[in-house]
């Protein structure tokens, strides 16, 4: 199977993930710019977010670049990944909203935790249908990043309730070492 | 006419539907755990949704895959498959906002069995218009996984009315059988 | 230009606007088969716009099937189009929820006056632009069906003060008009 | 890396965007025309911001049509533009519920200024990828028209505070300039 409407469809589902969670930020009432100061926290988890979904798509994107064919396995992955994304948006409203409470916040590291998972199961899930002698297999290599991601989330649930500004500072600096696109597949394409 | 924007048109339509079903899973008031206890019925459904929207995703890209030409006749049976799937958000919402009553449960059912019965159209109008002998036609043989669909939601909604679970249990049934893809149409892709 | 991107963007614009107007569809309240009667005048409502939404779906296919090339103006007079589609939730919304009430059918009615005009002007944008032998300008010919439902919508919206009945029965017969897509452009693809 | 799916990712959370803005025109209630009295400032926000969502996709269309490849960079930059546009729907209700009031007409043109600059960005990003003699760089030229909106957006904030009539004239202004889609990519297209 041609992976083209895979990506298309993929790139329907980011593209409407990333943007309907801009609905959260409810249009403040009153007209001074007092209204606007309690939409901080749900504008902040809506940048957190925002990053997050931009760095999904662009490693996505990267990650089907080296794919030359998909089968139904891959496609369910593939839902797969983007289940836990679409619960994103509920998940960075919950935090929001409860201006950064500890138990949302670490309901917000188990979905970015669920979403890792996802990633490398398509990844994994990828690797096996094209060979471990694939450009593919050989572009993805040892994966570092992804298990790095992986602890970090898998540390930050349990700090958070030690302190939930340790949970949100991983999830930022996580977020901030993928902030550059996967350059394996850009470098191998 | 070429298939391709028809394509694009499904994927964009299926992609919005399985998204906006999330809006559903409305943000839960409270910060604690206990905030999340009266969003499972909803989740529940949601996962079922989720699912259902995917399988006929997966099986549009398989069925679509082998066709090489679309007319108006499959453009609208195409628009009647999409209009039974934008129905899914809210009967899921229905059902699961009332946790799963009787009634919920029977008109979910209805929207599935509309479903199926639109996408045996759909296929019976592209089989028609490819002609018997086509590659197509071959693909698709005796159809008995949409028959056993088919007879499946027409027992689960009277049966529905015996035991709301029972719906629930043949919904799940169905999914899980076709939870792989078609293979009919990738092996002779 | 190359029209890709065109149909595109007007699959992606159009996938929303059919897709949203489901979310007029409020979940109803109550578990019983009486929680689903108030719900039939925005179903009624629904249907009749993703018809019609359907029906500007499939001619924008079938019209851009014989375009070339796009220019800056056919860009514009595409988004006018996109625009007044965009307000037809809007008017559906307000025409189910009033139950079609004379007013809104009225304005529902301008809505689709303004889609219909908009719809000319493309057309019209495009045949100037790729000139009166085109195979464009040939396929379109004397546009009969477009003039007849401006005629009708023009004479809809005074006729709905007499009785909004008229006015409904109007938009569902130039829905029924068009349900069979424009063959003028398949023939001559 | 090709720029197919930059593209269609872009495609699809501008489209997203242009058509949620939408749903902030709430069915009014009432069924006579009073009822629509109130929509009036929403209504004219939504089409002030209708027109700069279509002005942004017509440049981006133009502007990517001369593009031969993209990077990380380039990545984010489309990124960073697309997250200034998906507040416009917020800045646009904030502004439409609020009946062009100061600071919400002030909010508005912050916005604006954030998406002008963002795509100044983009602009300088691909540049910068291309070289500095290839026919994107040539195409662009001295981008006459980018530095007087961001001149006028950086005059329209402050004067809003003298006059909110000032801002929201400046901003038509702008508007009315960029309606003419940018004929530089077209021409060396």
């Amino acid at each position: 199977m041609p992976k083209g409407r895979l990506e298309a469809f993929s790139d329907g589902v980011i593209a409407i993930i990333i943007t309907i969670m801009v609905l959260e930020l409810k249009v403040p009432h009153g007209e001074d710019f007092n209204a606007l100061i309690p939409l901080w926290p749900t504008f902040l988890s809506y940048v957190l977010s925002f990053v997050y979904v931009g760095i999904y798509w662009n490693n996505h994107h990267h990650m089907l670049h080296l794919v030359h064919h998909v089968n139904g396995h891959v496609l369910w992955a593939n839902l797969n990944l983007l289940f836990w994304l679409s619960l994103l948006p509920v998940a960075t409203a919950f935090m929001g909203t409860n201006e950064f409470a500890t138990v949302p916040v670490a309901v917000y590291g188990v979905d970015l935790l669920m979403c890792a998972i996802s990633y490398s199961v398509l990844e994994f899930t990828l690797r096996r249908s094209h060979g471990p002698d694939s450009p593919f297999a050989k572009a993805i290599g040892t994966e570092w990043k992804e298990k790095i991601s992986l602890a970090a989330y898998l540390a930050a649930i349990p700090l958070t309730f030690a302190s939930r500004w340790i949970g949100v500072a991983i999830y930022v600096a996580v977020a901030a070492m993928w902030f550059i696109p996967d350059r394996r597949f850009e470098k191998a394409g």
